[in-house]
């Protein structure tokens, strides 16, 4: 038997009560959810098709493919126009993915749901998803351990003369011998990257069209992003930031590797980097709010009279670090607008990172687990240090 | 100076005019694009912002990043907001992209332009984008030829003892050493997929949820596609089925390797499968409906008497072919129901395949170009018999 629900019953009902929670404090009878990484944290599995959730705790899976699930929550539908008759009525308080669906899915679902304006399932589901269970802990933990063995083997994998891009390459067949499973899943209409971002020398100053915190050129203007080829030379910094999606559930790691020797404000800026990460991670107790992390960081880095190269040089992020989890960019958000709050529960991933003109960048990324009792802790273990080739 | 066209001048304006065509058969005078793929096909670069197009091939182009683009067709804007400000106002009959943009971006660029009842734009793309100019198509062969040395390395790549998904990861490498771009780009609101697909023996016959030709369970519930881990044993068949992204135009192939002596019947669909790719080359010239080419392919496989195992055995697809350009899945659509009609200038990739129980997939998939008279020229050119490993 192929049963749909792949969760332990407590598991499942734990998740679905955390759904049910935030649709109360927005005012939803019914979230009817379609998005494969929503599908996936209320079902444990990816399906095409709608699971739709009562205020009672009820679920249904409407289920277009795969063909052969099983359970007594299981109907098969061929198209969504036949949704009432398999699942029921839905209430006029009903709400659908705004943020997820593209605007013909949404029309097309809220007619044949019968519901004229339908509130936002997106921001509940992002509310939901941002506080995570011990389940899901465990996995995210899993990724953090088979991530920091790959990167432990970096310098192992790097041979004189070769690109940004062979590195990575290499370093991308690691990860999936790991059991990497490649798929970056991230949110945004317009985000898109490969396998992660490797940036060597002068090409972490290169202005990316997409929203992560360094840039890069990439090697063709159809993917403008990451490693553009450039020969790793002796004085180069190499940023290594590869996908963690080792179980579903991702972490976010960056470390610095360099050539030969690098200048001192290098190496200053990637201790301000690491002065960074312990600052928030002691400050960041439940009921902070996530932009004061934000304007702390930015203090240390004036500080270190550093804020020009903060972030980026020709271009600077408008965030220092974002929730993880089934996708890279979760809540909360550390950004100097953000009105998120630290939670016991959130999974964060810091990355305070600067480009070096001449240099590269330099700056570590790691996530934390925020624990029950307030504490910051760390995820993703391998040594923090500018690490020679 | 870092132009933000990045086509040639004479370039540019036949991609425009395909558009300005496509928008004059809808009654749409001006178009807002915003999603990757076109905002490549329109300007040779992905940015983030939107690229305007009005009726009489006026192209505006409006950034929010990456700053220093430059061109007298360029405006930065932070935020839809300033659109009207920065590029004029926007008639009643504009057009936003209804089937990729979120409800909640369409409903704010609505807004943002002042329009009401906006026209879809993604019809009036995917229909200029079904038709490749001369240049599109270099992209396109260039891709092919350099995806033909990967597969043609795959036995060497093979060694005995190997899971599918270890030869998938060796494959993944040789791919990206020949300058594959790794992402993998497709439309529609839930489709997603790593590298390609590579399925061994019976794992063919796992139902995927994704809308592929071929299914497999996938190693991970998160992601339940393609390779599971399978070893490949003696009297199995690998279809090998990986991302001819090269350039920022995609190839598809598919081809069967087998390990020991494979049965007749698996021989005879793979024979099949070839035969169905000679007739509909011949017979798909201009003016044929795509559906009458689907209509074919069933109809030989029910005179091979296997009608059952086509497309699919416990799981079948609804389609045996697609276009192909800077995404997977363009028009035409080969598919029971389409309404689409081959023209010249297109390019198609059939994939008429077969489930085997017991021994795996087979059936071949190429890329074809529709020329100006109307021939099918094969852009995908491995050997197309199964290969021992």
């Amino acid at each position: 038997m192929n049963r749909l629900l792949l969760l332990e019953p407590e598991e499942q009902q734990r998740r679905v009560k955390r759904v049910t929670d935030a649709m109360a404090t927005c005012g939803v009878h019914t979230a009817l959810i379609a998005d494969n990484a929503s599908v996936y944290y209320l079902t444990g599995r990816v399906f095409s098709g709608y699971v739709r959730i009562d205020a009672d705790g009820r679920v249904t899976c409407a289920v277009n493919r795969p063909v052969e699930l099983e359970g007594r929550e299981v109907v098969y539908i061929r198209k969504p126009e036949e949704l009432i008759q398999a699942t029921g009525p839905f209430p006029v308080a009903s709400a659908l993915e705004a943020d997820t669906l593209s605007y013909s899915s949404y029309v097309r679902l809220s007619k044949a749901i019968g519901c004229q304006n339908p509130l936002n399932a997106s921001a509940i589901m992002r509310m939901a998803r941002s506080v995570k269970t011990q389940e899901e802990l465990k996995l995210i933990k899993e990724s953090g351990v088979r991530q920091e063995q790959v990167y432990r083997r970096v310098p192992k994998l790097y041979r004189p003369g070769m690109t940004d891009l062979e590195l990575q390459i290499e370093i991308e067949r690691a990860s999936r011998l790991e059991g990497c499973l490649g798929q970056f899943r991230i949110s945004g209409d317009s985000m898109e990257l490969f396998m992660g971002n490797i940036i060597a020398g002068d090409n972490a100053d290169a202005p990316s069209p997409y929203d992560f915190a360094m840039g890069g050129a990439g090697v063709n203007p159809s993917l403008p992003v990451g490693a553009d080829g450039t020969e790793i030379k002796p004085g180069m910094t190499v940023m290594v930031d590869v996908n963690g999606n080792y179980t579903g559930y991702m972490t976010d790691m960056t470390r610095v590797f360099s050539l030969g020797t690098i200048s001192d404000i290098a190496v200053k800026a990637h201790e301000c980097s690491c002065r960074i990460h312990r600052q928030l991670a002691m400050m960041g107790t439940p009921g902070t709010e996530a932009k004061a992390l934000y304007e702390r960081a930015l203090e240390i880095a004036t500080e270190y009279g550093l804020e020009h190269l903060f972030m980026g040089h020709r271009q600077h992020a408008k965030f220092i670090g974002h929730g993880v989890g089934i996708e890279i960019n979760e809540l909360p958000v550390i950004a100097p607008r953000s009105r998120d709050i630290i939670a016991a529960g959130q999974v964060i991933a810091l990355e305070p990172k600067f480009v070096i003109p001449g240099i590269g960048a330099v700056g570590i990324e790691n996530t934390y687990y925020v624990t029950p009792e307030g504490k910051w802790e760390c995820l993703t273990n391998a040594p923090e240090e500018i690490i020679g080739l």
